[in-house]
């Protein structure tokens, strides 16, 4: 016998809507007569531009659900909103809009440093109060920000008394979009920490996806849902429910409620992204203005800059990370590393492998690592002096293995080595299954989390808490998901978290495609360590890389990040004398960002001005399809005159033939309002430095 | 930085094998040289016949795989074993196949009651013995039961020592299907308990459904792919993770790990039924001899048997279950019920509402229910024996509102209560959302379980053994999932677990296609008490229902159920004495069962012969359209004469119009070797009772 449940659209089984005759009431069910569904009440919010509209209703069952419409189209149809919890009733039915407040903001805040020096903060709030009609009578909030490019929400449990433990067991955040569409998504939970390619399907044929996930809806108009602010809380994955419906599920931890508050206690944000086409959701800032302002105060020591490494060496196989005869982290080797550095304009010097700890199977299983004990053939002290001889700082590396108990427990001791050795910089690595970090409690009992867990979370945010301390900035490198901290933590320079450049050196190379899907998925998280400029144009055993050297230059201002590798050898570089004046102009650090065109996976380009600076520079990628493309200098300050420094595919350039290396290095002089056109070879690029005159 | 692992097909992110160039090694990682990956040892069995075969390997990073081809065609690609764990390292990688033995069996066994009295059980048997080459070096088996229709297999860890405690965070089984498909699935997880229509999709656009799921892959093979003996453990659902790939996902409990076993274990069997077409799927075995042989010995005392009920009258809000002046359960119209079934061949009476705790609201809330006190206005002492004097029993009902513990604290006076009142069978309900079961433990805390988590697996159990201690048998309402747990519980006659004929009273109603969908997938489960035979075609508010009448007798052969309801209500069935006598007639116990022809959620034919007679009965089904089938009659018995009692659609018979009640009724001689032609209206059916001479 049943109870009447007037249908929840996201409730309809996927496909349902395409196959039940009934399909709006395919999943109702009743018992006593149906109640009478009063009129559902409803509150509205609209963007400033009044293009954005979000509206929250209940409806006769006493269930809450929010929808988003822009300029009449509906983005996110009608979508539930509630939790499970491990030992109290479902938060669910039942459920009224107890009061509505509005207000609005429009102010503007500066990044340290970034791809714009300022952010713009224009947004309209609608705080709705829902209370439960029920005995239980428990009563949060859900506010919405409403900006012209997109919409965030988060959940608020103000009125939960100091000292009781909210248990949660997921969250029941539906995402249902307008119509079905295309989906750029990668799969959540499977082991490999976020390092999969991403997936083109049709909206109705995404499995159970990690955010963000990028959608062309039908008619064009793009979306990205993801989260801001994720702390103290588990990650959001999107688990497909209903042909173009999703619910939010959270990442397990080894407890049994996914998350647990203390006390009043807050999601993080939702976020929503629509915009007319690709180049819109990457001008959004919707992320990081839904983070806390800078937590850190002065952050003067946080270094962006380029770096090379002991590295690539090890990613091809021919140094080891461990102790031996092919030992990379030598003494000899980092020095000539840090020559290299210093006549090309690098101003960071990466040594992996110079700890002890690496000689057994550390792999998910770190407790070996000492992270301030350098290996006997590694000298600390006179690398330090001799690369601030040379005006050039060592980045430190912090592999765990996936430990990360023993890494808290190293805090102190690894940071004040850093800070004691001159490193303004240190790589985290976390190398271990999704799912098995180990954590340690003070009773010595061992548990095992995944990285995007809760309490991987917090660990995180320890990691960069400790290295303030110490004037040291993070590059996580197996990291959780970016949701914006970088504003409320400016230490957090960048994060790997998706297929870098190492993946290029092994089988199963990232596909010309890949860096234009990036910019339009990963790269929304926030500054990626994808360490680029491979001018060789090889990997391991000499394999070729599916790239052009026009194209690895480009990548420097495609791809984001305020530090960047060059990634390749001193010994390679050396063999490419005019490219490599590009990445030693190119710099890392921005005044303004401009996405002059692209689509999902196919193609893009962005130019950038350098902070503080005249000179822009611009770079464009394309997949394995060769492409012309034609840009409006508007960008360019008005009544300069610049000299384009060109770096183009050249003749018969193509990633399938040794003419990968083809590339023309030419001049020209420019000025706003000229037009260019940019001939892109298949899996090639083109890099320009607007040299103001 | 990476560690060597060769691809894992499984780990390809869905659409990753249409839209990576190098989807073989998409997902592979690395790092020092790659260890040389020595030839995958494997082992092999295959089904009696020969037509199946599994294959296990490892591959040259230790990771086990299994495989399924059947006459050369790969039903299931490499799949991935394994397991997570809370508090220990995954079960993955660096495994070889220590031992591998091999059996054969050919028994045959008997059922109780059933739609065969005998199975046959022919099948192979392979154990693998798997051992880790790390420090580890955990050991478990995997076993393969090959039969001609299919595959099952477990896990068994024998090498656990007693007392040692296992946290089962998720099991990473998986199901790669050897091509796309098309698939009949319902999602998993959402709130409503399985009560969902089926959605047909392509195998590529599953979400994460609940099992089992009917698949035809290209070609036209179906695979059903579920599980057998789910005993202390929680229910598998399939998370989709590749373009044609799934990864068992654990339903949730309370607890932090999804499956918490003390020393040795095993889990259910997996299985995997292959056919060349949707009858083939149902004429399986493979379940039922998966499981244990009777535990309850002598079950005489299980009634199979048709009841008539207070029930229908709720279903349809005229009646309440709630005391008041619409009380259902009055002494008054239980006699009247059981008047009609005495003179109907109907054999119980079922009565809810009949106890006190449902005055308040008892959905998710059932603490109120007293499964031993009966309303002021139920006289149970005098329905008793009034009932015995017309040779019917009462059914009981309990109906938890989803308080399992209220519930287990009442098994020996809610059970006695039943055997001291000459109640045989009796109906239980948990009705609250998926997720929301009540459990209290001995130190009062309270926890939030789910219908199909391990907790639950073991409380439904708990309620037959219970049950069985008064020889009463259970008819499971918001159950867990079938799995042939029937044989070793007798008297688990029935369960509900999919949307049946109560839908048909309200909104949404079950549409044509609903029946011919069931069949091919929740019938795969066992016995449902479908509740047919509503010949008055009408819900709530005189809504019409999408049948015809001679379809609703056809249900009584097409959905089987040894407790089988007449669900309408005595006034309506006198209008329909002719109609009437087809379910007086029909048993609902059989020797033998065929399915004649069929196409998931098109059609069906199934001719049954009741058990311990002569007699065989047919019922055909369609979905909304009309359709001709031509069945040969060579199921009856060589040489004897039978006359057909056929009720088919009738004149212009349609579900859409008022001549859903349209319906013939004729007889005919007819005898082995003999065709029939079977007419079926939109929406209707056919069924025939073959009277032996």
């Amino acid at each position: 016998m049943k109870y009447l449940i007037p249908l929840a659209a996201g409730l309809v089984a996927s496909g349902a809507a395409a196959q039940d005759p009934a399909p709006a009431a395919g999943n109702a069910e009743i018992v006593k007569p149906a109640p009478v569904a009063s009129p559902a009440p409803e509150a509205i919010e609209t963007s400033p531009d009044g293009s954005i509209a979000v509206r929250v209703e209940t409806d006769g069952d006493g269930r809450v659900s929010y929808s988003v419409t822009r300029r009449g189209q509906v983005i996110v149809a009608p979508s539930r909103l509630g939790f499970l919890f491990t030992d109290q009733r479902k938060l669910d039915r039942n459920t009224r809009i107890a009061a509505v407040t509005h207000a609005k903001s429009d102010t503007s805040w500066t990044q340290p440093w970034g791809e714009w020096r300022t952010i713009r903060d224009n947004h309209k709030e609608m705080r709705v109060r829902l209370m439960e009609t029920s005995a239980l009578a428990r009563s949060y909030d859900v506010v919405f920000r409403v900006q012209d490019d997109g919409v965030g929400f988060r959940y608020e449990f103000p009125q939960v008394a100091a000292g009781t433990v909210t248990n949660v067991a997921d969250e029941l955040t539906e995402f249902n979009f307008g119509s079905n569409g295309t989906a750029w998504w990668k799969p959540a939970f499977l082991w490999n920490r976020e390092e999969y390619l991403y997936n083109r399907t049709p909206l109705s044929a995404v499995g159970t996806a990690a955010s963000p996930m990028t959608v062309k809806l039908d008619g064009g108009t793009h979306v990205v849902v993801h989260e801001a602010a994720l702390v103290d809380y588990a990650g959001m994955a999107l688990r497909h429910t209903t042909a173009n419906g999703f619910q939010a599920t959270l990442t397990p931890g080894s407890g049994a409620p996914r998350v647990v508050k203390t006390g009043p206690w807050t999601t993080p944000w939702r976020t929503i992204i629509v915009a007319d086409d690709a180049p819109g959701l990457y001008m959004s800032h919707l992320m990081l203005n839904l983070n806390e302002p800078n937590k850190l105060g002065d952050v003067s020591w946080v270094k962006p800059g380029k770096f090379n490494g002991v590295w690539w060496n090890m990613i091809k196989g021919q140094w080891s990370w461990a102790r031996g005869p092919q030992h990379g982290a030598t003494t000899a080797h980092v020095k000539q590393y840090i020559d290299f550095a210093a006549v090309n304009n690098i101003q960071g010097v990466l040594v992996e492998g110079w700890n002890v700890g690496w000689d057994g199977d550390w792999f998910g299983n770190g407790n070996d690592m000492n992270f301030s004990q350098p290996t006997a053939d590694f000298d600390a002290a006179e690398l330090q002096r001799y690369a601030k001889s040379k005006k050039v700082y060592i980045i430190g590396h912090h592999e765990t293995g996936g430990s990360a108990s023993h890494y808290e427990n190293q805090f102190d001791s690894a940071f004040k080595y850093a800070a004691d050795h001159g490193i303004p910089t240190v790589k985290t690595g976390y190398v271990t299954d999704a799912g098995q970090i180990e954590r340690v409690d003070a009773d010595g009992s061992k548990h095992r989390e995944w990285h995007e867990g809760q309490w991987m979370s917090n660990h995180y945010l320890n990691v960069l808490k400790a290295a303030a301390k110490y004037h040291v900035s993070i590059d996580t490198h197996e990291p959780i998901k970016g949701t914006g901290l970088q504003r409320t933590y400016p230490n957090w320079v960048a994060r790997e978290g998706s297929r870098g450049m190492e993946y290029n050196s092994w089988p199963g190379k990232n596909p010309p495609e890949h860096e234009a899907n990036l910019v339009f998925t990963r790269m929304l998280e926030g500054p990626m360590d994808f360490t680029p400029g491979v001018l060789s144009l090889t990997g391991q055993n000499d394999s070729p890389i599916e790239s052009t050297i026009a194209k690895q230059l480009a990548l420097y201002v495609v791809l984001y990040s305020p530090v960047v590798m060059a990634a390749d050898t001193p010994e390679n570089y050396a063999k490419y004398p005019g490219p490599m004046k590009f990445i030693r102009d190119v710099p890392t650090d921005w005044e303004d960002t401009r996405v002059l065109n692209g689509e999902v996976g196919d193609y893009v380009t962005i130019a950038r001005k350098v902070r503080g600076g005249r000179d822009w520079f611009l770079g464009s990628v394309t997949d394995e399809n060769a492409r012309t493309l034609t840009v409006d200098l508007d960008f360019l300050d008005a009544g300069r005159s610049y000299v384009a420094e060109v770096y183009r595919d050249g003749p018969n350039a193509d990633y399938k033939t040794d003419a990968r290396h083809s590339i023309a290095i030419e001049q020209k002089r420019v000025r706003k309002g000229d037009r260019l056109t940019l001939a892109l070879a298949p899996g090639g690029g083109q890099a320009i430095r607007f040299r103001a005159r």
